[in-house]
């Protein structure tokens, strides 16, 4: 069994402490520049390359931190977890997320079945349905095919599903795999479902409800939502709708949905993209293949997780400078800046995934820590980010350290030739540039125009953007998360943090109120 | 002449910093709490109002934040601002964004034309255009009318327009007031180009060029890719093209565009939403009336900047308390969070707009400042963001400030009544919710699900999100950011922080490179 220490009592951690900073200025200059970038670089899985050169870490700090991964039995407690460990403290749970594209252990037993076998189930029953509904055996009342899916959740229901589809949309146009196009409601503001459903031909949608417990108030509210506009339409919505859903929500047995597929409790929101969650939608849009492929380059990626030595395990190093720069340097954000604009939300969906995860101030034990624990994560695509935040990271009063993602190859392959270079060229020289220019600075004599560096970088470097690295590109997250989670010793399975806002919502609903809330209710007429 | 000093020069700073913090959770509690918000509310244009109950200040301290507004002639400085002084220091510039709304002050002459009739000649010549476009009378060469509008460019000629469109396209399609469909391509990544066009009916597309200097290089690029697009369908790109340039520029001229409408370098990127370079793609979407009124609220609300005493001036408080939030209190963020579907890029334009602004570490005059200046902003709508981030920000260990935004009624109308209530409703009890959930906490016995509370809000609310009262909020930020910027000291009016990566972009395409830079270019196969 692993012994779960809080950060600020593991020796290392006071060791790491001790050591004196690196200038990444000096080193990343000249030669020793050069060098870095090419010794720097741990393989990922689908051909991606996790680059930490541009950080301020050299020999020293890069050997404290593995001896802080020993001590902190980062890999054992990995280990325990896809073992079926209840590393879900708060809510007694295991945590399976990695079960849905692999066997990373052995077989893991809970509610009576061997969970690997179940969530296959589930993939293969998605799967065959999906070919059902392309091949038009499985159509609307008047024996049409759909031609749409609509996906009603929210957070973890939406935004992971969400930013994948919107990573694989051009290339699955581009290489034949495009099956029909996905949209998504998720607020429970009336305008995000009346707006997304007047912009749909809801006589060929078909529409996915998410909700674990089945009792989302949000998803609920825009299911019902969803079944007014069919009925209007004279459809019934008995014919439109699939659920997914635990096996025990009242959901899961209801007559309302064409089809159930299951997920259960020992995979939280944030982590569900590869379960039914993100299965069902993305394999209408996509197609099964296409999400197995996905599925296999997660799976792949999280056996490299499994390995011991960070400096052969991408996410464990990420996570391990990550904390350095949070704990040890103090920073307190990081912003992640992928040079690819299919990956327009992954940025949203980090957000979630690291802030809902890691943001607490308890340990697992519900005992407060006395350190700092995960960061505000913020981003959108460059260049985007260039016109527009960069200027605060560049020359602002405050580090922010930066997460780049780059491809060699563009998705569509359409481009364009201006001044000798494609745009592709363009966006790679842009990312290449950014690292250099944040990290080396550049000194003026006019103080405005000058550059300060020693912004630290990393870069998660791909050939392309396909279905398998999107895989590998979203563990090695994941993965790097739950490390975070284990340094810090906070439980990063569950979310407290958010029920005191629905409980007082609740409250302003039934006109239960008192002082401050009071007021605000009737200032906003509710 | 006012008097530019650094804000740690200021005694009224000074005796700021000495006051006691105010207990945010015990001020917020009963009747206490509901006095608060009663009384600490600054009406704005357009029935918006801005109330600042729940940030952590009291008479003490916003007596003190008049004294510091009077000490740093804000209400001074925005007078010189608006009758054209050099405010843009580093680029010895005017500063002349609000005279694209209306005349504030004295009559401004700058290149031997009066600017406020200037602006006031492209809008009418925008909306002359517009209606012509809508009329039929401009057409495609085949004589078929205009379906669709894609604005090209990037950063500011993106950013606002973008989230400006998207905050009205509902209303106006609500309101009869929707003329076309407007797209947005800006980065230079070649798929957002090939994926914009692909779903486009270019054959009946007008396409908005808008680069200031009519060199930005993603911006042309993206053109190309364009008339590329277009001239394989066998269509003359000088058919379907506008312009929105200055006058001095190549393009200004060129015989490549239907019509060329004017910016200058008085007004920047960030701060161009309501000059031509909003003004045509907005006039073209919804008809230049529609833009008229989102004009006549930013000025409205601009007139009300004007006033000296904070108490009575919503952008001129908020940009105080956020100041005492970022130097006193020492936070390092800031949330934006508007509780509207149709607001889903407001927070992305915010963050460029504050970001760019006033990531600063060197004053107006070019020394660098010893206090921090422009946090980070990010944000999400509610309550979307509640399912994602909101776990941070309740429990975890940095306190963000947050910026509610919120509306009594939605756009569309269209709603459901689940368990009693609208959405709608649901939505604005959420947003109640949350101020008091953060505010005031609550404690539990089991610490995972307790809430220290003490996390300071403050929420413009509004009766409904139209193109006026989206104008006040526009200005609202946009002089809240000026007002802080004041009282950093810092020009927040250029943006040398984004030269750097340009200049280091441009040696990697020439393959000039040597070190670190050579060695992430092979990486990158440039």
């Amino acid at each position: 069994m692993a012994d779960w220490k809080n950060l600020d009592e593991l020796t290392a951690y006071k060791e790491l402490e001790k050591l004196s900073p690196v200038d990444l200025k000096t080193v990343m200059a000249g030669e020793s520049g050069a060098e870095r970038v090419k010794n720097c670089s741990i393989p990922m899985a689908e051909g991606l390359a996790y680059n930490y050169a541009a950080k301020a870490v050299d020999g020293r700090i890069t050997d404290q931190l593995e001896k802080l991964a020993a001590e902190a039995q980062l890999a054992e407690k990995f280990e325990e977890l896809y073992n079926g460990a209840v590393i879900n403290t708060g809510e007694k749970r295991l945590v399976l997320h990695h079960l849905t594209r692999g066997q990373l252990g052995k077989p893991v037993m809970a509610d009576g079945v061997d969970k690997r076998a179940f969530y296959k189930e589930q993939q293969e029953r998605i799967a065959e349905f999906a070919d059902k509904v392309h091949k038009g055996e499985i159509t609307n009342a008047a024996g049409e095919k759909f031609t749409t899916v609509v996906q009603i959740g929210i957070g973890g229901s939406d935004l992971g599903p969400r930013a994948m589809y919107l990573a694989l949309e051009n290339w699955a146009k581009k290489t034949g795999n495009f099956r029909m196009e996905a949209k998504f409601i998720s607020n429970v503001d009336p305008d995000d479902a009346a707006a997304v459903l007047a912009s749909t031909d809801v006589a060929h949608a078909i529409f996915v409800l998410v909700s674990k417990s089945g009792t989302t108030l949000e998803t609920l509210t825009n299911q019902s939502f969803v079944m007014d506009a069919l009925r209007k339409q004279g459809l019934d919505p008995a014919k439109h709708m699939i659920a997914v859903t635990s096996e025990t929500s009242p959901l899961a047995s209801s007559k309302d949905y064409l089809a159930a597929f299951y997920m259960d409790d020992y995979i939280g929101g944030r982590y569900s993209s590869t379960s039914a969650v993100g299965g069902a939608v993305l394999s209408l849009a996509f197609g099964p293949e296409v999400f197995a492929q996905f599925l296999d380059g997660a799976a792949s990626e999280d056996k490299l997780a499994a390995e011991k030595d960070p400096k052969k395990n991408a996410a464990m190093m990420d996570a391990l400078i990550g904390v350095y720069e949070r704990n040890v340097l103090g920073y307190p954000a990081t912003a992640v800046l992928p040079y690819s604009q299919a990956l327009s939300r992954f940025p949203a969906h980090l957000q979630q995934l690291d802030m809902e995860s890691n943001g607490k101030s308890v340990n697992r034990f519900g005992d407060p820590v006395s350190y700092v624990t995960g960061p505000i994560i913020f981003g959108e695509p460059g260049t985007n980010g260039q016109h527009s935040f960069y200027q605060l990271l560049h020359q602002g009063k405050t580090i922010v350290p930066l997460q780049f993602v780059g491809f060699r190859k563009s998705q569509i392959g359409t481009d364009v030739v201006i001044q000798d270079t494609t745009s592709q060229q363009k966006l790679c020289a842009n990312v290449a540039a950014q690292i250099v220019a944040f990290a080396c600075g550049k000194q003026d004599e006019n103080r405005n125009k000058n550059f300060e560096g020693g912004r630290p970088s990393s870069i998660i470097i791909g050939d392309q953007l396909t279905p398998a690295s999107l895989g590998a590109l979203l563990a090695h997250f994941e993965n790097k998360v739950m490390f975070q989670g284990f340094l810090w010793n906070v439980n990063s399975f569950d979310q407290e943090g958010v029920q005191l806002g629905k409980v007082l919502a609740k409250r302003v609903l039934a006109h239960d109120t008192e002082g401050a809330l009071q007021v605000y209710s009737r200032l906003l007429e509710i």
